[in-house]
């Protein structure tokens, strides 16, 4: 079987985006990269995510530029995709937060509370597919 | 059902992180967020990967601060753990490649050109376990 790799259209993107629940964020703070898995949602074609108005991803995210990344990847078969969104992170003010029709699908996975939402408007939007021809 | 969340210790970081053959390698460019999926292996406690001689990746890998992730997420479930590693990235020369016990774990998915091999060696590594009790 040959190996092959493939970039996915805006369309393919966006439409793998959508079909996640869990993505992980990406942002330098002084210089070192971090990375944290979290639930979000699509709204309009941005992301959007909440977390706890303390630590370092609401520090990190308000403003700053930032990457986010949904695969889904096929171990057994070496076969999968990724979509990555790289764009700036917005905190969202009460107004804005009320306004997601996706408030509901943002409910966190771990303890502790969630008060802060963010957007990220993706200024970028790439993805590819890869592994063996099935 | 209750949310909780709990970190992991070292050695079940080790454990999940030797249990998985696909990551997720971050790092800064020029202080924009970069991440790539990977195929790796764990050799002697340290993370190894190869990728081609050409791109972002091998450009923004070699000495620099990285952070490398891997995790299992249960979407249906609300379930998961995810392991982080912290350190610096490491060319390998043909001799420590060639060392390498896990180099035919590495045959990368995509087509092209595989040639250059990297190490992290974790300087820092966390995790998490997250989700509803079940």
């Amino acid at each position: 079987m040959a190996e092959h790799s493939r970039e996915l259209s805006t369309e393919e993107c966006l439409e793998r985006l959508r079909s996640q629940s869990v993505g992980r964020i990406v942002f330098c703070a002084d210089g070192a990269p971090q990375i944290y898995p979290v639930n979000f949602a699509v709204d309009s074609g941005s992301i959007v995510f909440r977390t706890s108005a303390y630590g370092l991803l609401a520090a990190g995210v308000h403003q700053s530029e930032v990457a986010f990344e949904v695969d889904e990847l096929d171990l057994e078969h070496h076969h999968g995709w990724s979509v990555i969104a790289h764009g700036q992170g917005q905190m969202l003010d009460a107004d804005e937060t009320q306004d997601l029709t996706s408030l509901h699908m943002l409910e966190p996975w771990a303890a502790g509370s969630r008060t802060l939402h963010f957007r990220i408007t993706p200024r970028q939007l790439t993805g590819r597919q890869f592994g063996r021809d099935r």
